[in-house]
């Protein structure tokens, strides 16, 4: 069994980032919107600032109320879309209930749009085009590949729809060839389907959820789920009782994790080409 | 085993939409665009003719050379996207190979749209929001929901990924709740997978795919492939093989294909009042 280190692997990228940066001398410039003082959203926010830092993207960040309204959002957001000077945009989730995050998120210019949330980023993952993939998803993918797991024909079965990791992934794994089958809280039989797959994602959020009896032997876990159990950051997986039986499996924390941040540092990079090439 | 018999049901449809037509007075117009002489093409679009003569749709035929140029074929769109006495507007598959379809048919106004293939409605339809949807999608729920198959919770395997079935399907079932598994030409152990759906959909077009091992006993099957054999008209089911093993099955011809014909119409309709609620 090995163990899939989403650190080392984001390290490696973010150092990749930083050198093209210095090489091409870029200017880039990463601004994020966040509403109110979730903090969740306040850590999410802290690790982007640091990688951002890191590898010399500079990182404006906008810190609006709680009561801010969906118009006050929207026309940030336009601001920034038209600032020549902003490369990259994120509306940091989740926000307060009485804002739509679709709506917001999706006003961001699709080429700025570094979290691939909007209307053309997902037209171009469902049509298998060149775009900006979301950044969990696209981790998940850049681990499985440092790994060198083939997904051409494997059965990937995926717990959650969500439209942050569960749908695009289905639509990034289908244009890798794989079989994808997504299951939700309304799934029948959830054990005997989990069984069935070569590489099991789960991205649901709740701790020990993937058992032993889930796993096929040799099988590939990776697990996206975080929750807090006495104080302790958990996935979705019981790691212990299922590690002997997995080829692969990614930790919580330290897989999938680390990886989102160090896409987004490559989706800045690959916004600013989107902005450069028209 | 019972017989899903989508003539039946397209009458009934097509009936209800006459009489809403008739009933408000309604002008609707829908404008085909049909590039060069596929032989296909030109027998689905006769069908579309001749459904909309009947339920009181003027139906425009605009017939283009197969040397038409894709400016040509969006200068033509355009016009008919300005033009306020159109309601729909189809982009007729397949079209000659040097033309993109995707990037034609995707310069349609969405409300225009009775397809359901652009940007605006696949995402709709991906976010689980209102909008046109594609037509053999809707039939082939309409005809699930006509004979009271509960999709919540079943597992639904489609085998074929294209933009016109599969991908769409795929997120219609996953909106209703239904597990989704998504097949296709890389799939390993296509015949074990199949074994597992609840609801089996093929949307291939290769006689003789689905055979009596890969149905579950009290099974499903809905066959949206259409080849020919011999001169006559086959799906992707062997049909006798497994018809004993379904609880229900579509034939080829008169089960999928027709749905399609009377969800265009349907569509038709609410492309109006999409377009009257701005």
């Amino acid at each position: 069994m090995t163990i899939m280190d989403g650190k080392m692997l984001r390290d490696k990228i973010i150092d990749d980032v930083k050198d093209k940066i210095e090489k091409n001398n870029l200017k880039l410039n990463l601004a994020i919107i966040l509403v109110g003082d979730n903090e969740a959203s306040k850590i999410y926010v802290r690790n982007k600032e640091k990688a951002c830092e890191y590898v010399g993207i500079k990182c404006d960040k906008y810190l609006l109320d709680k009561r801010t309204s969906e118009d006050e959002v929207i026309s940030l957001i336009d601001r920034l879309n038209d600032d020549e000077e902003v490369t990259g945009i994120i509306l940091q989730s989740p926000v307060p209930n009485h804002i739509d995050f679709d709506k917001c998120a999706g006003t961001i210019k699709y080429y700025k749009d570094v979290d691939g949330f909007t209307k053309d980023n997902i037209y171009n993952l469902y049509m298998n085009k060149d775009g900006l993939v979301p950044c969990t998803v696209k981790g998940i993918i850049r681990l499985l590949d440092e790994y060198k797991i083939e997904l051409e024909g494997k059965h990937v079965v995926i717990v959650g729809r969500g439209n942050i990791v569960g749908k695009p992934l289905s639509h990034a794994m289908m244009n890798r060839n794989a079989t994808v089958t997504v299951c939700h809280s309304k799934t029948k039989n959830l054990d005997g389907i989990c069984r069935t797959a070569d590489i099991l994602v789960s991205a649901v959020g709740r701790a020990n959820l993937i058992n032993k009896e889930m796993v096929k032997d040799g099988a590939i876990v990776i697990d996206v789920g975080i929750s807090r159990v006495d104080n302790k950051v958990v996935g979705d997986a019981s790691f212990d009782e299922i590690k002997d039986k997995c080829s692969y499996i990614t930790p919580v924390p330290g897989g999938v994790g680390p990886m989102t941040v160090a896409m987004i540092m490559e989706n800045i990079l690959l916004a600013k080409e989107m902005k450069d090439n028209g």
